[in-house]
């Protein structure tokens, strides 16, 4: 597989990202170099396989500034200026703060274009790198009015070689989705976790996996958070605000149970969440609404399967994805069948029919 | 492998417990008899090999009522009239309002043992149940100053059969404790989810793993849930109190960023977060706290992790955990020892002396 980069590529900051960045790069064969401001942390990745050292004689055709937020903009004004061919991006969180600062300075900004892999770990630094860090997630090319093509395409290309899916977006686009799929649950599981800090060991103990799923990404980098998150307070604030009115709201309602009509705002925002969910992206890149699923228990041997299916197309109906479940200690196997909603009540009469069994 | 439980158990309510619990007790040739208010529930549950149908001539030994929190107590006390020898135990989510009406009533309490199996899934039903569904997970017995020593044992001795931990604690201390540990992180991933309602598909198009862990649970039966919610609120509204006054705090930090310190109060929340899930419980079953670790970059070459081990013990150092990592494109290892923070010190000394390299 030859890589669509070519030309050397000049990674600055040697941390998840760019090390991450420099590993898949270097396992297709493209000239990478890589630079940190620690000297250790830059010989640890050359050591670690995800780049050389840059030389004087180098002709770098792409730079990749992967350090902190708060020293982004500067870093990137400063390789425009070291590399006066090269095409700089970056990766920072939050882009139209990068792309303020550069607008108030004399940098050449035709060469420049922001963007950011949808991509990290709870864990940073060099040691935490990985070359399949990028597969099949989102990577935003922030492209604004001004892009030049050239210089997008060659941010394009190297998200995809990295495995990535290439989403264009301006800044404040990006920045708004960010922060309510990324900022809001980072905070939200933050202050949850923090709930957490004072317990008691007794209450700890019965934590299971709802607990520790919610709290996860709580173990973030408290320092890089800190960056981000007030770096888009802008698109942040009203997303918390939203999130704290219902708050508020569900408050209200716990404190007059019993009071006729007080638990219908509880109630719904249980229901919102059930929608919310429901809209995330699903295994077909569509929402998840799209289909309705119709659970059939068939007996545990040969051809009931087949027969089943049979049955459906000899109705005409078709089914849109399979899913095949043998419950721990259960005689029977469970077939999810996720069906176009317009079709589901004529699946379920037709089975019943046929005399199968359905879920309740 | 036989069974503690003997004599015949029966169920009430085929959902996802009742059905789960039929499954794992007729694994272990149990006599388990199942029943359900829905008479298509029952047969299913029946069909799926969760247990038989109740007969009349029955010596049922031990009751588990499986019903929804808000008809628990009624299920309980008419099981205690109907099965005058029966232990009974139930197994709904909040304790103390199950034990209020049962003192309420007239019924015999001393048969009566409340239970919490701290178990689920997002999915419900009689066809969601699985056997391995206790496994491994704490099973809450309610012990009050009067309990019958002999009615709490037979439903430990149930948890046991099931694969799960029987802690004991009283009912209030167990509503405490799933407030903080259960409830909250519920609710919040359904106020979550919920900002996700009305969002734009495009912004939900970069959704990644850190928003489907912290809603994943929002997906759960809302109509429950609310019950649940509702009837444990007074433990579970000084969490959410103290969550809603630092999401206020945060708040307020971000509409005056830059501004100075307004920023700390965010950190605090953030490092409050770091802490607290370092507080969930570990593998070893105590908490992460206790070990510090060290990660050092081993050549991926035979011999090199025993070299390394070896001159660990010739230093006299302990080490308490150790997991190696083979990163993707790297071409090193990386191998992370969990000491105790006592020698955290000497051992990076002594790995840096011995001319290894760590993670920065």
């Amino acid at each position: 597989m030859s890589p669509r980069t070519t030309g050397q590529v000049h990674i600055i900051g040697a941390g998840l990202l760019g090390t991450s960045i420099g590993l898949a790069l270097r396992q297709q064969n493209v000239d990478v170099s890589i630079a940190d401001a620690s000297p250790a942390n830059e010989s640890l990745a050359i050591d670690f396989a995800a780049g050389r050292k840059l030389e004087a004689k180098d002709h770098v055709s792409l730079v990749v500034v992967c350090v902190p937020p708060d020293v982004t903009a500067k870093t990137v004004i400063q390789a425009l200026k070291d590399f006066p061919s090269a095409v700089i991006s970056d990766v920072a969180s939050v882009k139209s703060t990068v792309l303020t600062e550069l607008q108030a300075s004399d940098a050449d900004r035709t060469r420049y274009v922001g963007s950011h892999p949808m991509a990290g770990r709870e864990k940073g630094g060099t040691l935490a790198g990985r070359a399949d860090l990028f597969v099949g997630r989102p990577w935003v090319i922030a492209i604004e009015e001004d892009t030049v093509s050239d210089a997008a395409q060659a941010v394009e290309q190297l998200a995809l070689d990295l495995g990535s899916t290439p989403i264009r977006m301006s800044a404040q686009e990006h920045d708004h989705a960010v922060a309510l799929i990324s900022h809001t649950p980072q905070l939200i599981s933050s202050l949850l976790a923090a709930q957490l800090a004072s317990a008691e060991d007794k209450d700890l103990s019965l934590s299971g996996q709802g607990l520790r799923d919610t709290t996860r990404i709580a173990a973030s980098d408290s320092r890089l958070w800190l960056q981000i998150l007030s770096s888009n307070s802008e698109e942040l604030l009203p997303v918390l605000k939203a999130f704290g009115k219902d708050l508020e709201q569900v408050i209200e309602a716990l404190e007059h149970v019993g009071t006729s009509g007080s638990l219908s705002k509880l109630g719904k925002v249980l229901e919102a969440g059930n929608l919310g969910i429901s809209r995330l992206p699903g295994k077909h890149g569509s929402t998840n609404t799209s289909y309705a699923q119709v659970v059939v228990m068939i007996d545990d041997k040969p051809g009931e399967l087949a027969r089943l299916l049979t049955e459906i197309g000899a109705a005409g109906l078709n089914v849109e994805d399979l899913n095949l479940d043998h419950a721990s200690g259960a005689q029977v196997g469970l077939v999810e069948l996720s069906v176009l909603p317009a079709i589901e009540e004529k699946l379920v009469s037709t089975l019943r029919t046929n005399g199968w069994k359905l879920a309740g």
